[in-house]
């Protein structure tokens, strides 16, 4: 199932730089994990910003909340969340 | 170059049923051909509304608005843009 | 999996009244056949708008997209989702 | 008489880690025995933040507020309430 | 039991003028009443606006929502409705 | 004349707790003053929030003002102002 | 005692082009007479916009309504207002 | 050239008192020369907020950043700006 | 004096296209004449919607409100305009 | 490729004003070769704020990120980036 899920982030001006640069390097592995078992689709990031939207397909919205909750940088993100529904054949996609 | 695009489609009470069913019979053949060609890359539909988020993969910006303005539907659409970037390897995605 | 959905209803002024008060009958009936079901699972009126709060619980994103743009007030409808997880044991819920 | 309350929890971030652990246990408990008294009715968790959706059964408006001023995350809630009216029959709720 | 009511009041133009004003004089001596019995507790004007602020007494939120439906120009009417406690002593009240 | 004034209050998380008590004290007399001199004519707490809604009486703004900016809390309140007028006779005054 | 008001015009596309010409003039006049009486002190139009911004010199709050809205384009007229209070000497005025 | 200036200060809780003080003497000082000097053409008061609206009467908008940038306040001001014109003659300004 | 001018177009459905297309040639001439003249300095079109970003080169804002209302679309633009200051030397602009 | 950008410059109180002083001058260098390459085509500041609007000249959009991301006020910006497209011939813009 998926979501939409669009990301921002927002760092503390007070906040340790090697700490944030450990944090960051647990995102980017625990993000590696998320792709690799197909749970975070895509992500893109949005230009200008600490930003980006993603796709996450998930067996339910409980998995969903777990997976967001636990990444490494999640106490600084302010996250929306979308449902999407998908559509057969694409063509009738826009529609 | 990827754009995430996201589309709402209000249609005015007032519009005949036969001239909407034709749009969106053009709409749908429309964005099949857009698709086979690699610019819509991804729609997805939003639970709830006559809505979509959508990223495209264009050459340009007046690619892009070319496209967008060309939709048989677009007269009903309110479209928001955002400018999105690439990122390589996967995993720094997220960060 | 459930669903919070927010519905805010807006009749345009020139709808026949009778058409309108057929289909308010339509949807009692319908409400009350995805009561039935276990679909919808709650809801609630807003005071002094005519605008509800709902919960619905549904297999997927899909269903509840069908189940939304199903109903007969459709067209009228201004509708939000936002997805809910579900916590055991309840008295961990609050936190 | 039912009222919806959506709750978004909000921790300063060099709030002592300590303090908050404590307050959520408290938080857990309090939780529980309003819910025990049927005056916290329901409660969801919404997907990505920490926040809830929550519906209250209470005598009066007073006694809602001396529940939601009596909470032990209360100073970090940002806490929205929405006065519900209670339908009869069920299938009449929807219209 | 006490609720902040704000109303704005919008009337289409293409409304009727002896319809409007029909239904003016039955909102006056709809108010009337209902002041009468103490519902309608308090009621002042916005400068500027076909727009007012309210209180009204009631015994639960099914009756607010029944008065505020039944009020002859509630089709034209925005509802906003804020739930109130009430507090002794008066001099407890600002804190 | 009258004015209806909505004020949201939020301390600042490293306050002191006993100025807080303070000044909390200094709040409950000042209103009570204001109340005796029939210039506060009306305060409800705003339920789930540390805000409230009031109705002055005072012979102009400028009273009104020294009056709002005299508060001892004040410093820590979101104030905003709305002119009322008032209506004769009462039965007038909801159309 | 000093308000300030913004006023934004909106004149519905169906209008007939007399008629507004019409109002327009009754408008000018009404303005005319009352800034000859010194209660319409102050108006400047926004630019780029049908819509100006202005300063009213009135009694009280009741004389405020009945000018604005007794004026000609009120009812196409969208109107916030702002009470201003005026002080002494001049140069404490911007602290 | 005239501009409608809306200024709100808002001052950090942590500020020193006396700082604060020597600053609000100097924006004293300085408005007073701004108003002698033809430039700061009104300042009201908003009622119940460390706020006022303005109108600047400026050769050109260079010259009304220099003059906004350069008040002892600025760094505590949220400023809004908006182009205004003059009308001739004055009874057709409302239209 | 430089100004940013936002300008959204919006064409009520029921607009008679032949009068649009002789509307559009005109704002074409027009545009191009303004172009000539060094009043309208650049203009974009914003990617997806009928709306373009523009700045303006006008000796002060009189003029300015004069070429925006002469638009032969103007009655279909929703506008905002944004004083800006030029600076010498340019490396000095982002700073 | 052309994109408008709006930047709006928050700098913490509690920044250290040698710092700051650094960066500038850091930003004007920066932005001054940037503008010698022919990226940043234009800027303007907007009157009465740290903020400015600018046009960039850049061959995608993840140059843009890079180039946005990498000015040493970055940390301090709140960006917008809105697409744009380049219209031939020029008098063809405005429509």
């Amino acid at each position: 199932m998926l979501f939409y899920v669009s990301i921002k982030v927002t760092i503390p001006p007070e906040t340790d730089p090697g700490t944030l640069e450990a944090l960051k390097k647990e995102e980017v592995a625990h993000a590696a994990e998320l792709e690799a078992q197909g749970k975070w689709l895509h992500v893109w990031r949005v230009v200008g910003k600490w930003a980006n939207v993603s796709i996450f397909d998930v067996s339910d919205t409980t998995e969903l909340h777990a997976i967001l909750t636990g990444l490494p940088l999640y106490p600084f993100m302010d996250i929306e969340v979308t449902a999407l529904c998908e559509m057969h054949p694409p063509a009738a996609k826009a529609v």
